[in-house]
C-alpha cells in the first residue's frame, strides 16, 4: 500500500539480490526505519523482538530466514536446526510454522548446491501469495462493506467500521487481512470511518494501524480498547472486522487479546463481526480454540510500561502501573466460533463453523 | 485504609479548623502529595482536573467546597452561584449533584450568619455517612466473597476478584465501595487476589488501585484491559465487583468506560458481576440508561498521550498515537441491568431491576 503516495510491500529483497529489507514495525509510528538483514539470527530477532509482527508477514519473513541461514551453510543438519529456532521464535503463529515447513518441505528435496536458489525463489512466492491472497481477501471483505454502506438510511452515509489490532499491509506483505476490505472499498469511493481499538498493551491499533489509515489516507478515530462496546450500544459500529492468528478447524478464532470483549459487545448489538484471515491461518488439526490453543505469556513489563514520543521527539519508556505491582499478559484470546459472523479468505466469505469452511476449502473433507 | 500502616480517609479539615485537605490522585501513585484547599474555585478545578476523582468522593468534596465558598462570601446569591459552579465540574457524578443539593436544603433555611457552621457539621456529616455506608457495603460484600471462597473445590484456595477501574478507599471518603468488600474478606484473613483492569484511558486501575491495593498489602495483579474476558474463559475470576457512577431505578449501571464489556464476559462465563455503591448513586428519576444517561466526552488527549515515570522518576507525558491521528473518548458506558448479577449497597444486596431496587428503599416506592 503506499506511504505518502509512495507503494511498498512490508517485506522484500534488496537490490543486493540477497539481503532481506523490512520496517522495524517497533519504530513506528515514529520514524520510518528500514532494517537490512543479513543472517537467521537477525531474522530470529527481528520476529521476538515484534521489529516485525502480523502472522501473515511472520511466515513470509520466516522464509526469508532459511535463504539467509542457507546462504551461511547448506547442509541438511544446519537447515533443519536454523528451520527450528524461527519456528519457535513465536508459539502462537500458526503462519510461521507453515512458512518454515513449505521451506523445508521443497529443501529437503532440493540437493544443497541448488538449495540457496530454490530458497529464495520459494520464499518470494510466499511473498507473492501472500500479497494475492490478501488482495483477494480485500475484493470478497469489499463487498460486506458495501453491503453495510447499502443498509444506510441515505446514499453515501459513511461507513463505520471497527478494528482490533493491526491486521493491515504491515501485518502481510501487502494489502493486510482486516484492513484490506477497507482499502479496497475506500479505493472504490465508499464513504467510510474506522474506529481503530489501540489494543494495548502495545498498542498496535493506534500505533501501526492509525499510522497505515493516515498514509493512506483512510478517515479514522483511535479509542480506548474500552471504548467498543458502548459505540456498538449507540448505533456507531457499522460491522467489526479483525485479523486473526490462528482459527480452528470448527471457526473458533485465536486473535489479539481483547477480540473476544468485542465479539460479545457485537453480538449483544446485532454489530456484524467479522475475521479476515488468509487459509494458512487456519490450523485444521484444532477443533475447540479456548480449550487446545495455548496462548502466548508476555513479559509484565509490556503492561506495567509504555513507549512513546516526548514533546522533543524523543522515544522514551515510562511506568504507568504503581511501583511493585506485578502484571500479567496474555497476548491472545479465543473468541468461540457462536459469536463469528463469518469468515473472509481469499476463496471468499463463509461461515464460521466445519462446514462453511468444508464449503470453501472441500480439499481438506 | 492503611498507607504502609497508617489510617487516612481520602478527604479532611485541616488542623487549621477549616482549609480542606486530600491527596493530589492525578500525582498517585508516583507521588503522595497532599492538597490544602482554602477557596471554592480551588475546589472545583480539583474536580475538574480529575486531581479527585470517584463519585462519592467528588459528593464530599463538593459538599466541602460550599463551606469554603461560605467563608467567602454567605449570601443567597453567592451560595446558589457557587454550588451551580461546583454541580457542574462533572456532568456524569450523581453523587456530586447530590451532596450540593443536600447542603443547599439545610443552608437555605440557614441565616447567612449561620451558615459556615451549619455548613462545616453538614459536610462533615455528608463524610462520616459516606465512609459508615462504605463499610457496610464492604461488610455484605463479603458475603460474596466468603460465597465464592465456600465454592471452591478446597478449603482456603485463593478467591480471585476483578475489579475495573478505581472504586476504593481513594474514590470514597474510607473503605471503597467496589474494594471495601475486598478490604473487609482481606483484613478476614479470606485468600483472595484481585486482577487489576489498568482502565485505559486514565490508568486509574494500575495507577490507583494497584497503589492502594499494594499500600494495604492486598495481593494483585495489573492487566490489560483486553485480558479479562480471557481469565473469565479460564476460570481465572470467581467474581466481578465494580463500582458505579450512577445506577438508573430499574438497575442499569453506568460506569468507567469499558464495564459493559466486562459484563459481557462474565455473563458468557457465569462469572458472578456484582455493582457496589451508595444507595445516593441510584438515579430514581431515569430508567433506561443507554438511552437516558448522558455520557461525558473526555479530551482525545487522553487516548493519544499517557502519563507516567521516567527511569530517573521524573514524570512526563508521551504520546503513544501515531501522529496527527485523532481520538474519541466516551469516559463512560453503561451496563444494562440484565447483565448485572447484583447491587452491593450499605442496606444489602438485590438484584439489579426496580423490583430488587424496591427492596432495599421501600420508601421510594
Amino acid at each position: 500500500m503506499r506511504i505518502d503516495g509512495t507503494p511498498y510491500r512490508s517485506v522484500w529483497v534488496d537490490s543486493d539480490g540477497w539481503s532481506v529489507r523490512l520496517f522495524d514495525q517497533a519504530k513506528l509510528p515514529w520514524s520510518v526505519e528500514i532494517l537490512r538483514l543479513t543472517d537467521v539470527g537477525q531474522v530470529a530477532h527481528a520476529i521476538r523482538s515484534m521489529q516485525v509482527r502480523g502472522a501473515p508477514l511472520i511466515g513470509a519473513v520466516a522464509a526469508y530466514g532459511v535463504c539467509l541461514a542457507l546462504r551461511h551453510d547448506a547442509s541438511t543438519e544446519a537447515m533443519e536446526r536454523d528451520a527450528a529456532t524461527l519456528a519457535a521464535t513465536r508459539p502462537t503463529a500458526i503462519n510461521l510454522r507453515w512458512a518454515v515447513d513449505r521451506m523445508l518441505a521443497r529443501l529437503r528435496t532440493t540437493p544443497a548446491a541448488g538449495r540457496v536458489d530454490a530458497a529464495y525463489a520459494e520464499a518470494a512466492d510466499i511473498a507473492d501469495e501472500d500479497a494475492a491472497r490478501s488482495e483477494a481477501i480485500g475484493s470478497y471483505g469489499r463487498a460486506l462493506i458495501e453491503a453495510a454502506a447499502s443498509r444506510k438510511t441515505k446514499p453515501g452515509q459513511t461507513v463505520n467500521v471497527l478494528t482490533h489490532c493491526n491486521a493491515g499491509w504491515l501485518a502481510t506483505v501487502d494489502w493486510g487481512t482486516a484492513l484490506a476490505p477497507v482499502y479496497k472499498a475506500h479505493d472504490a469511493g465508499i464513504a467510510l470511518h474506522v474506529w481503530v481499538d489501540e489494543t494495548r498493551p502495545r498498542n498496535q491499533g493506534a500505533s501501526l494501524t492509525a499510522w497505515e489509515l493516515g498514509k493512506h489516507g483512510v478517515p479514522h478515530t483511535v479509542i480506548a480498547d474500552n471504548a467498543g462496546g458502548h459505540l456498538m450500544q449507540h448505533g456507531q459500529v457499522d460491522l467489526a472486522i479483525v485479523g486473526a492468528d490462528r482459527v480452528t478447524r470448527l471457526g473458533d478464532v485465536c486473535n489479539k487479546i481483547g477480540t473476544y470483549l468485542k465479539a460479545l459487545a457485537a453480538r449483544d448489538n446485532d454489530v456484524p463481526f467479522w475475521a479476515a484471515l488468509p487459509s494458512s491461518t487456519i490450523d485444521w488439526t484444532v477443533s475447540d480454540g479456548v480449550a487446545e490453543i495455548p496462548i502466548e505469556e508476555r513479559a509484565a513489563a509490556e503492561v506495567t510500561d509504555i513507549t512513546g514520543q516526548l514533546p522533543d521527539g524523543t522515544i522514551t519508556t515510562i511506568r504507568v502501573a504503581a511501583a511493585g505491582s506485578p502484571a500479567a499478559n496474555p497476548a491472545f484470546d479465543v473468541t468461540p466460533a457462536r459469536l463469528v459472523t463469518g469468515l473472509i479468505t481469499e476463496r471468499g466469505c463463509c461461515e464460521a463453523s466445519a462446514a462453511g469452511l468444508r464449503s470453501l476449502f472441500p480439499e481438506r473433507g
